[in-house]
């Protein structure tokens, strides 16, 4: 299932890890929620519909429901740290933007990237 | 990142890949909705909304937001194909449950599932 690139297959799935990150941002609902729907356009993803969730007494979690999958994040930001998932059934959107683009905005000092080939 | 089980860490991610599946059924957005929020249900969570996409010609993308994080599924009848992800942040969490129950619904004649420890 574990790919170190993408090959060709049917769903395309990024599992990030980011670490070190900024806690106060990782509290931040409102501003999640804009970062991840800025993500799915990076990617020429058509968002369908999202939903985010605030946690006491903190973390976040979200999802971004795109005609092409979705994306997701949980955070934890007593530990500074974000899981996010990216997964396309298209091959042709512009996954490592939005992947590049949510790093740089959380402000990361420590990230993963694992691909998985789904199907 | 990748364990064969899991060992305590910040979420709990279980990626199940269901192969020779119902086609009929992976493509009834009703039906799936019902088994995924029934498999939440089975896990002990706490659903907080879900939302399911039907796409044309075929397949159904869905997620189920749970107060411990989401499942979700996208549907590919054409290839008797469903990839699902169970993510959870709370380790009390009857997973295993879930994944069973989605398996046995689909009538999945080929199953694999992986165990992710993120964070």
């Amino acid at each position: 299932m574990q790919k170190t690139q993408f090959q060709k297959t049917l769903g395309y799935h990024i599992v990030l890890e980011l670490h070190d990150c900024d806690a106060t941002l990782l509290n931040d609902m409102q501003q999640i929620k804009t970062i991840m729907c800025e993500a799915a356009c990076k990617a020429k993803a058509m968002i369908v519909t999202e939903h985010f969730h605030y946690f006491l007494p903190f973390g976040v979690s979200g999802v971004v429901i795109i005609q092409e999958s979705h994306l997701t994040i949980h955070t934890w930001p007593e530990h500074g740290y974000a899981a996010i998932d990216v997964f396309t059934c298209n091959s042709k959107l512009a996954l490592q933007a939005a992947v590049q683009y949510i790093t740089q905005q959380f402000n990361a000092g420590n990230v993963t990237q694992h691909y998985l080939h789904r199907g």
